[in-house]
């Protein structure tokens, strides 16, 4: 039974890295909403729905545990459509929550996109887990742009991550969550910008980590089938720089809704 | 009967605002596509499959004359439903060449979306109209994400723009076509950059102006209504900075496909 993945785009697939780290002979399915990409500034209930239609077709093929590898799609639909799906549904934010808590006992800071951050799901999940910890949350929507152009170092970049950091900087934050897939490419310069007592948590890893935990099986030979809404085309370059090195398995256009 | 216009997102506004001057009276109808914004980085058959369900609607409205206020949908769609479809198809491509070659003699930049530099539309047509004019294109796919941040100047914005005109400046061009309806709003830093003897092309504006002389008509009372296919809230507090301010008209929430 394949564990099923999905993402606005590729980003996801840092999940999928961390997943066949974890369980290499497992399969998976992902899925990669490249024709409606990103999901960052939309409104939830298109989310839900756009997240609905994923996860249908994913049941379809058999998945027998989705991954929402997506942080916006975590904190904007999971909630809701945990409630009326049988398969188990799982999230980031859960996770990343976990993994900022284990890294450090100081204010905790979290960045992603403007609808992650606007939902408050990180931060009242923060909350909760700790009261009366400070949680410093921002919204840096020009670090997916700047992923996706490839200037993951250099003065602009490091100028824009310092804008968006001055806040988190001044209120003295010991953890910083990169809620968003795209972020773990700029770890050199969020460690550059924060300095080393920041511990950064790539809730890709947090994710995969905690999957691992609940279940445990190594057995199956693990094949990849990659499922994109738009053409293949002009994201197949970028695949690795998510994936890392290696076999990208099947890679296949979808319409959606299939159900 | 009112002129149909769309556009993915709210950028086409722009095209809006420079109809409204030139044609006060008449109504207009716009499409934002907000649900599945941007296009600059989707296939053609996904872009062209978008436009078609937008016109469709649009056509069932009632418009008698569409504008696609959307340079990567000229590019990547008008030609194409031009082909099927009896409503009359502006698309913005011929306007910005037409205002481009009159603006000057030397070297031509044109910078936009991915899709729109990748596709050739701007190149072919502009060594058409002037067979051995140096065209020097560029995608520049920051500068959206730019806008909608709202740093339309200052030492981050000034720097990108230093990067990607740095081969469009060594070509010496004198007239540069903005071709992404966002990037009018960047004109200050894009004339500090290039300099004054370059002359900046608002395609927005080159479009609106070709359909006035096509047009003539002052007569009616002009009504704007504006559809977005995800909700609309998000984008409420930047209509103004691409429409103007004054009446925004109604706006109203839709579902595509409409047919």
């Amino acid at each position: 039974m394949p564990l099923g993945v999905f993402d606005s785009g590729i980003g996801g697939l840092t999940v999928v890295r961390a997943l066949r780290a974890a369980f290499p002979r497992r399969d998976i399915l992902y899925v990669g909403d490249t024709a409606r990409v990103p999901y960052g500034n939309k409104s939830a209930e298109t989310v839900q729905t756009y997240s609905r239609e994923i996860t249908d077709f994913l049941e379809k093929k058999g998945a027998e545990r989705i991954v929402a590898a997506c942080n916006t799609a975590s904190a904007l639909a999971v909630g809701v459509l945990a409630r009326t799906k049988k398969v188990p549904l799982h999230g980031m934010i859960e996770s990343g929550v976990a993994s900022a808590l284990a890294a450090g006992d100081g204010p905790v800071g979290v960045i992603g996109t403007p609808a992650t951050i606007a939902s408050g799901a990180y931060q009242q999940a923060l909350a909760k887990a700790r009261p009366g910890l400070k949680v410093v949350a921002q919204a840096t929507p020009l670090f997916v742009p700047l992923v996706e152009e490839g200037w993951l170092e250099g003065e602009v970049t490091e100028k824009i991550a310092r804008t968006y950091l001055e806040p988190l900087i001044r209120e003295k934050i010991r953890v910083l969550v990169l809620a968003c897939t795209h972020y773990p490419l700029l770890k050199g310069v969020l460690g550059k910008v924060l300095g080393p007592h920041v511990r950064l948590v790539d809730s890709s890893e947090a994710c995969a980590a905690s999957l691992q935990a609940s279940e445990g099986e190594r057995k199956e030979k693990g094949e990849l089938k990659i499922f994109l809404t738009d053409e293949p085309g002009p994201f197949l370059g970028r695949v690795e720089s998510f994936l890392g090195k290696g076999s990208v398995g099947s890679v296949e256009r979808i319409h959606l809704p299939y159900g």
